[in-house]
């Protein structure tokens, strides 16, 4: 694989969930907000399937708060459907990190099957395709200035890079 | 003031709010959770009223987290809906403080008269009743340890006394 | 085992799950209302498990709101914490069912074992005791009149009768 | 009014409230997903405002679901701090209704002159800016199928021609 196609080629991390009854409002679907929740399940699980941990990242003085989302819409879930979270890393640098969302909804074979799984092409996604979306995040300390993640918190640097090209080279 | 009637008559102070949207549920009803913000909406406006914050509380390292609950639900509130959260303390000392609250669906015209009111008599409280309900409070220290008030933050004890007696000496 | 037996001795349902960083609050624990909605994540895979799905009970026509809750905070959960909610039915009629619930803060190990057990003795649940609550609901229809279970959907009645006692005839 | 000035003088709403403790999380701020329910508070008082009521449209079975958020966070609001959701429509037709969305931090005395009041300059809205965003809607009836709200609904259709144009001719 040259350096160009692993720009362009995405790694997706699906994490399944059960849509709560809280997530519900009364037009009988699922409360847009909670979608951005959702991401955030996402992004959280492909992390720690990074081999990485979100929150000990906080504990140790780095936060990566959201400065812009997108959302967009298909078709709604509703209570108690099984939905899949899938997240890919679509930039990644020092200072920022980008992902993109897919959110479907799976039948119970897939959700069992999609726990800890890793796609890398987005048309082979299992599930019915329901919201899409984005967000942008930077890295900041406690006090909400920027750092440089490779010098903040290098194991999360390396680990994020392997999350994105596949990790040791088992990836050709 | 008797310690008699110091159990027996509580200072309610009216906190109104209009219904989300998203507190709605899939049954068309306000979810039953929410009402436990709305309790939180009350005590925090009760204090604000009480001369306090409960924001500067934080600063100065002094939690008030709820160890008990209990809530009882005769009727469901609805989206765009006005109710008030009617508080009132009805146990205070330099350890723990409990609340008791009344959720009752109010007019436009009600809502716009209880910004900020302050009634003796619950029976005199205005509104439909919805939704009844006690919390229990410790005072604690950002470590999670039982704190006295009276040397933890003593202007907010002096407060909190005037909050149920009704100030300065209004109420004999 | 005898009918007093039978009442004293709750079957406990175990539903895992991961905190959510939403559902955390500015004092870096569980904000105390999500805890409600986590006793509805217990009681919905109780039903579950027990064969019966809560989703399909409202698409025909019974509701089952919440007339009460109670919750006792003895220790807070945290972002990313693994937790089980732990729920056993304490009374069941035609007319209304009730619910106790535990929340521990669970291992790794002991969050894959959870996964659809049951218990028998409440002082054997793993797990650090977080939370311990109760709800009462009614059964109702769409115009939030009572039903009677027996009659109004005979499936669940029976399903819920098979949870309380342990499934297939080995209650006489 | 020209055409063209219809598309670039937009008439913004003010709709003023205070953050709530639940709304905040463990990096001490408002949890990003909150601002979509503000923005949806924005929107609802503005139809408030222009004589209409969102709820009385579903009730008549006209549902306006969100198809596409955008938002961009520019700083955080806190627990406890006044903020104004300021709402624009931005398109505006028989299928489809889009809205912008400027929050901004207050001070009590913006607060209290916020409600109700509208501008029709973006860069004399009072406040300091925590976050701008965008949602485009579609009308759809209760079985989620696109209707044309001037037939659906024509009350409604005229109440959203006057928020956007100012009334009785005031706007010239």
């Amino acid at each position: 694989m040259t350096q160009e196609e692993k720009q362009t080629q995405l790694r997706w991390y699906g994490a399944p969930l059960r849509v709560r009854y809280q997530e519900s409002d009364q037009m009988g679907v699922v409360y847009h907000a909670n979608y951005l929740n959702w991401f955030e399940i996402g992004r959280t699980e492909m992390i720690r399937q990074a081999g990485f941990n979100y929150r000990s990242m906080e504990d140790r003085g780095v936060l990566l708060p959201v400065i812009e989302i997108n959302a967009k819409y298909a078709s709604p879930a509703r209570y108690d459907d099984l939905v899949t979270i899938y997240t890919a890393i679509t930039d990644f640098s020092r200072l920022r990190l980008n992902y993109t969302y897919e959110v479907r909804r799976v039948t119970e074979e897939e959700h069992q099957k999609n726990v800890g799984k890793v796609w890398t092409e987005a048309d082979t996604l299992p599930g019915e395709l329901l919201v899409t979306g984005t967000t942008r995040h930077v890295w900041l300390n406690t006090d909400w200035k920027p750092v440089r993640l490779d010098q903040a918190l290098p194991e999360l640097y390396t680990a994020l890079r392997s999350a994105i090209a596949g990790g040791e080279g088992q990836k050709s």
